[in-house]
């Protein structure tokens, strides 16, 4: 029987520390909803140690997760496993996953320790960590650019200390396929218990190899866990891209012979929705899940696919969850349909306060747009749910005019900790004229570093959702708005990112 | 001393095939130019068979270029490759590649032809191309799914007919490192004239491992020359990165041990012009060019930064071309020194008549925007290039408003064949009031596939550009449209598609 291929999804941890990626507790709870779903073998939720924000996801996600192993990373100390256990208590199954730096660059730099200790302390982290669970992850940090035989010193005592799963790090994304996975295969043959733990790869994909990396760590070093993400988030380049690494083996069975759990008809969705509550914008010549990725445009092309449909396509666009845009509310739809739609979708509304307020919002929405997609309800509870967290800063309504010859110009009423505050400005274009109005009140003077806008749907009366990217002393925060009205998306996306530079919470993104 | 990796750029054939990426002759040309520029070895121009625009783009780029070879794409018959070398006769240095499909699939369901045909046909098409040019390039359609019998058979007579370049190309996107890398190794071991031949390798990104591939290829076929494109653009999920197969090889120069040619302070200002030219969209987390590329967030990583830049970076942002926004003229800059920026950006526009209109157009624009960026002076020239070719639709006033409450309206003036038009729309937002005031003249009917908005720059008073995807009768085309004003760009944007469709270039694309 082939052996099983374990997928461990960070999209919530290592996912995350993309600048601006940040979520808060009820986008992660969707995500890994989804996540559950699509039978994803392991979720990292997070890292407890790093805010209490973190801490309370992983908290809250562990007690819904019933299916997958949830995870939380934490360094190599007392007090960051002890947080981790805290917050997993909750969960069915759990594991804790420990790392510290072990390359001489790293050891020396920026732990300012020598190896010795960075030894002793992997050992003690790991027997500490077995104290709460059975379940035990090590990540040498920066591993492929370590020393072999420290690595083999370090691995050796931390399996003997209970560690189940190695998981060895292409921490910068330096690998190339053939180097990582022959170092990996000759880590498992020179440590003698080697074959007491289940090995791991986690890439990077900084030279664009970072899906062949983790495969060669499979197929040459002996890995039968893979770390990956959704869409490929993550720091830089971001990590190996859970759809492309997933369809790889699975179209490709006849050279992996590995057994994957992925229910893979969750794939787009899952993208989906990681990029509405991100604001990361998926390109269209992404692999799998980008706009292009199943798209023909080429004549001898299409007339190849005409006549016999495996000339071209190696996968299927509806295995992975690709359809039409369906119409699955209007106008008239009432509360039971919407309940009934949300739930269908795996959104779970906590209270029927909540559920109601969603209800209000699609029914003014409906007023607008006549045809009502899973992705408009989808963007509506987003939105719903931020201004439920964060209400500090809340649209109200606005006003703008553009006109060639003249200035464009805005009027904006939103609130301020609950005061309306109206105010009024002019801009290059209305959505600079939007932003002058909000900054004459909210003066946070914070600095705009992307914006995008992207339809929902197809169709020119598709809703548009704009990402807004701010930073202020250092913090980078992207905030997100959704409406038919893209100049009234932006407001929204403006006053969301305020919302999550008010928010002021200071996080620890640990690095692997 | 280590080997020349040769690198071929197939932006202008493979990439502009991906659904709505075509490109008029005058951007095909900035582009050739901007290539030239990054000192990329062969340029491929286009398939000069597939329509008068395209061979017309492959003269004129062949007139302009000396530095990079220029290249035509043609099929494996005399008509084609007489085009190609017609096209190409005023290079200084010229390549026709030629191709024909060898799986048993293709040739069976595709060509509807034996094998023992194929073979004659490869042959007679390059005995035939040699009377043009000595510089050959033989591709083997969907090669990576051939017999390996019928491709040494095949091979070996196209390199006795003098095929100097052996192109191995995974057409669909199925090779896997290992497998793809030995069959090229064995291709070569078995042929007795293989190294009478340059090996190339030419892969598409389907399940996320286009650079591997090509790697593998190279170190383990042993390929001297690398198919690519800008931002690896392509049909579904496009070709071989460029950026990310050129900095892999000099980033792990210590493994891979090639000399390149390439001036990597070139690849961002490709990258973006690319983007800007195509209205694909390069997203935040892509290798090298994406904007997170060599941004960081974490904490602890950005302690280890600061510690070391080793630790966490391998690349240098500003050598691949990134650097900070500059303000580059203003209001008051003349006439003089815009031309001056224009050819410092290597904008060579055809006469004077075309820099007095773009300096109209850029003092217009320092009416409304403080200042100019280089960006914006990209933008500018795009636009004003694309309604000099196509003036079929042009845009001439727009006047909108919303407001919380009311239905939102345009009023938009633009002219048809030169007759002004003016006409008013309502709809869900301003964007598609004004689209519904365009189609109430245009009458198109067309239909809206994507729709993205991307700011130019940093900032809220940056211009906004928008890219529309419309589709007609099977036909897709995408429009793009700059402006301070993402109404009025979104408006520009629409007559840009609406004048793409109403061009009827009815183009072949093949498929390699």
């Amino acid at each position: 029987m082939a052996d099983k291929l374990i997928i461990f999804d960070t999209t919530l941890r290592d996912g995350e520390q993309s600048p601006g990626a940040s979520m808060t507790k009820d986008e992660k709870i969707r995500i890994a909803r989804q996540l559950e779903r699509m039978k994803v073998d392991v979720i990292e939720a997070g890292f407890a140690a790093a805010s209490d924000g973190d801490f309370e996801s992983i908290k809250a996600i562990s007690a819904i997760i019933k299916d997958s192993v949830v995870c939380s990373l934490s360094r190599a100390n007392d007090r960051d496993i002890a947080r981790a256990a805290e917050a997993l208590a909750p969960a069915s199954r759990k594991r804790i996953h420990t790392f510290i730096a072990t390359s001489a660059l790293h050891m020396e730099k920026k732990l300012r320790m020598t190896p010795d200790q960075v030894f002793e302390q992997a050992k003690l982290a790991v027997r500490y960590a077995r104290k709460f669970t059975d379940d035990i992850e090590f990540s040498p940090e920066d591993g492929s650019r370590s020393d072999v035989d420290f690595l083999c010193r370090i691995i050796e005592a931390v399996i003997k200390e209970g560690a189940t799963t190695i998981n060895f790090a292409d921490t910068v994304g330096y690998g190339v396929p053939e180097l990582y996975g022959s170092m990996l295969r000759t880590l498992r043959e020179r440590i003698p218990n080697s074959d007491k733990a289940i090995w791991s790869v986690h890439c990077h994909n900084d030279l664009g190899m970072a899906v062949a990396n983790s495969l060669a760590g499979v197929m040459i070093g002996g890995a039968r866990q893979i770390e990956c993400t959704i869409n490929g988030l993550g720091e830089r380049a971001g990590n190996t891209a859970l759809e492309e690494v997933v369809m790889a083996v699975r179209t490709r069975r006849d050279f992996f012979n590995l057994e994957l759990g992925i229910d893979i008809s969750q794939i787009v969705p899952a993208s989906k929705l990681v990029s509405q509550i991100t604001g990361f914008a998926v390109q269209p010549n992404k692999a799998v899940v980008g706009a292009n990725a199943f798209a023909h445009a080429s004549g001898i092309h299409q007339d190849g696919v005409l006549k016999a449909r495996d000339t071209y396509e190696i996968m299927r666009a509806e295995d992975v969850g690709w359809s039409a845009n369906k119409i699955v509310l209007g106008k008239l739809s009432g509360r039971n349909a919407f309940k009934a739609r949300l739930e269908e979708l795996g959104i779970a509304l906590e209270s029927e306060t909540e559920i109601n307020a969603a209800f209000m919002r699609f029914k003014e929405l409906a007023d607008r747009k006549v045809d009502i997609f899973d992705e408009d309800i989808i963007a509506l509870v987003s939105d719903e749910q931020q201004s439920h967290e964060n209400e500090y800063y809340r649209f109200v309504s606005l006003a703008q005019h553009s006109e060639t010859g003249e200035k464009p110009s805005a009027k904006v009423v939103f609130s301020i900790d609950g005061k309306e505050a109206s105010c009024a400005g002019q801009g290059n274009g209305p959505v600079d004229a939007t932003v002058n109005a909000i900054e004459s009140q909210a003066k946070s003077g914070a600095e705009l570093l992307l914006f995008s806008v992207n339809a929902i749907t197809t169709g020119t009366e598709s809703q548009g959702e704009v990402t807004m990217r701010l930073a202020k002393s250092g913090r980078i925060v992207n905030g997100v708005g959704a409406d038919p009205d893209i100049v009234v998306a932006s407001a929204k996306a403006y006053l969301s990112a305020l919302n999550k530079l008010h928010s002021k919470i200071d996080k620890l993104n640990p690095q692997l």
